[in-house]
């Protein structure tokens, strides 16, 4: 057996000194330090702690814990943190563990992470059973989907009862998000009723809550109003077989005030409990991890064209192809020809 | 060399009878059977007829003809043939010679294909210097673009001066469509002015020219009116470098009247000269090219997965995913490391 890394969370030891097995009990244990550790490594995209990565989720594949996995999307300002604050903190009162990941389609790009400034979530962050982890930065929103799946199952495996998945409500991370999750929250702010086309109908239809938060003082009108649009837009929807009557629907909660919070954990256990019973929730699960494992497929074919010495021969391919001197056809057979090595 | 094959236009010689060379230089001298026997080429995924058609492709892409491709999209009902057939028996009559290609979204589904029954163009069907080929059937939309691609390539190289390709405005095929020609045409039937929603603005984004038909008898107010939304809706959108002043443009015509059809070929060529003059029509072709190059690549790479015996492991792979036994990234990497050959 390898030495076991210290604890910093960056993991910056030796190939194959890591003791994976130690690592993998550790987490199992609940473990905090081992835990941010593990997350670490599979952020990490280097080859060996790739490998690593995966070893380590296989050994955490059969410890039989599962969390409820809810994953909660809602554009900048709506009250995103302000929600898991006042909900994470009614869980942690109700004796649960708790832990927050976030997916940041924005951080591939500027480098910046939500959930990156813990006071945000002031209370929460304090607690010893709840575990708060920013969004991994300077990745490609497929690389983040990854880490965060399995930063998802390192913490079950540590033993948390329920995992938040945050996002923020652009492109396609509610669908990272959603197919991640055992329950999906919309989380809307009240608007003016025309403001029901902002939301998309596919975003919609992934939602089996839709919560508009703020209905406090002069907003509640409002909030209610907009929760009266989407309970009607979606009656329109056509009715999803994991559903029981009455879902998916639309409420309304003031996480500031921190009023209709209990009402959103009553109707998740209620629809958690109502799709364990009817065999969705076990349907749903083996659904997501053979989507997540098409998906892995794909990036990994993919990454393939990522890397020399084919990186250079697709670029100068694509030069050939671009003045017309090759076909695109003939081009790429000539990549997946050098894949196969057939060439020499 | 090989023998020639026959007048058939379905590829059933054996392995490598068909003398290619021959076939291009027939193709290059205009000779109509050999075009729709190199069509039927391209058309075929048995893999020694690809090869061919490779050989083919390349043998047929220094031939520095061009033609003028012009993408033609709209909806079932619309007057897509009546168009055509008023469009192309213009040109006919200009002395150009016409080929029309079509890529049928829907075949993939049903076998169906339009531009299968000629009668709908039955001037046109009849001219020596036009040539029509239907969509082929039964394929994925990803092979019905190659094909297609490859189709516009071989009518190229046969001296076609025009080649219309004609979709059905749904799904993503105007995307296949806009990505292979040199001008876009969006054709519209008039309606209410709340019918603007039922373009998606990604497709309006692609025009070049939105052309708003049946403007005749009761229906020519309705079509002025639907012409003036969509000159307005352009107006808001970005301005792209490709397009003079003026582009791109809404305009009415009756094809059942043949009015206004002179009208479209006339923006049709100035849009054609003002692109070639700034150099922005080889651009198009260039990065179009390097598009089909990337998207050839993507299928070749997922194709793999299709074949045997890889499909039956992934198969086997996916029950074991769905079941919880293997996790998502440690099924990918199996499946990753059979492609690398490194497992027995």
């Amino acid at each position: 057996m390898g030495t076991k890394c210290g604890g910093r969370s960056r993991p910056e030891c030796r190939k194959s000194a890591m003791d994976i097995e130690q690592l993998a009990r550790d987490v199992c244990d609940g473990n905090r330090r081992a835990l941010a550790r593990a997350i670490t490594l599979v952020e990490s995209s280097r080859d060996d702690h790739r490998r690593d990565a995966i070893a380590l989720m296989d050994a955490l594949s059969h410890t039989g814990k599962q969390a409820l996995r809810l994953g909660l999307s809602g554009t900048p300002g709506v009250g995103k943190s302000t929600l898991i604050e006042s909900f994470g903190m009614m869980l942690i009162r109700e004796g649960l563990r708790v832990a927050v990941l976030a997916v940041d389609p924005s951080s591939a790009r500027t480098g910046g992470s939500i959930l990156g400034d813990k006071t945000r979530m002031e209370l929460l962050s304090r607690e010893a059973n709840a575990f708060i982890r920013p969004s991994p930065s300077r990745t490609e929103l497929g690389g983040v989907a990854r880490r965060t799946r399995e930063a998802v199952a390192l913490c079950e495996a540590a033993g948390y009862d329920i995992i938040l998945i945050e996002t923020v409500g652009v492109g396609q991370s509610e669908t990272v998000v959603a197919q991640m999750s055992d329950i999906f929250l919309l989380l809307l702010a009240p608007a003016g009723g025309d403001e029901l086309q902002g939301v998309k109908r596919g975003i919609m239809e992934m939602a089996d809550l839709i919560v508009v938060n703020k209905a406090d003082g002069d907003l509640e009108p409002a909030a209610k109003r907009t929760c009266a649009d989407y309970s009607g837009a979606l009656r329109l929807l056509r009715k999803r077989p994991q559903d029981p009557d009455g879902f998916p629907k639309a409420m309304t909660c003031s996480a500031l005030q921190e009023s209709g919070i209990t009402q959103i954990w009553e109707d998740i256990k209620f629809l958690t409990a109502w799709r364990r019973e009817q065999g969705h929730f076990d349907a749903r699960r083996a659904e997501q991890a053979e989507y997540w494992f098409g998906q892995e497929i794909r990036q990994g074919l993919l990454a393939q064209l990522d890397r020399e010495p084919l990186r250079s021969h697709v670029l100068s391919l694509t030069k050939q192809v671009a003045t017309g001197t090759l076909t695109p056809s003939g081009a790429a057979e000539q990549v997946l020809a050098a894949l196969r090595h057939d060439t020499p």
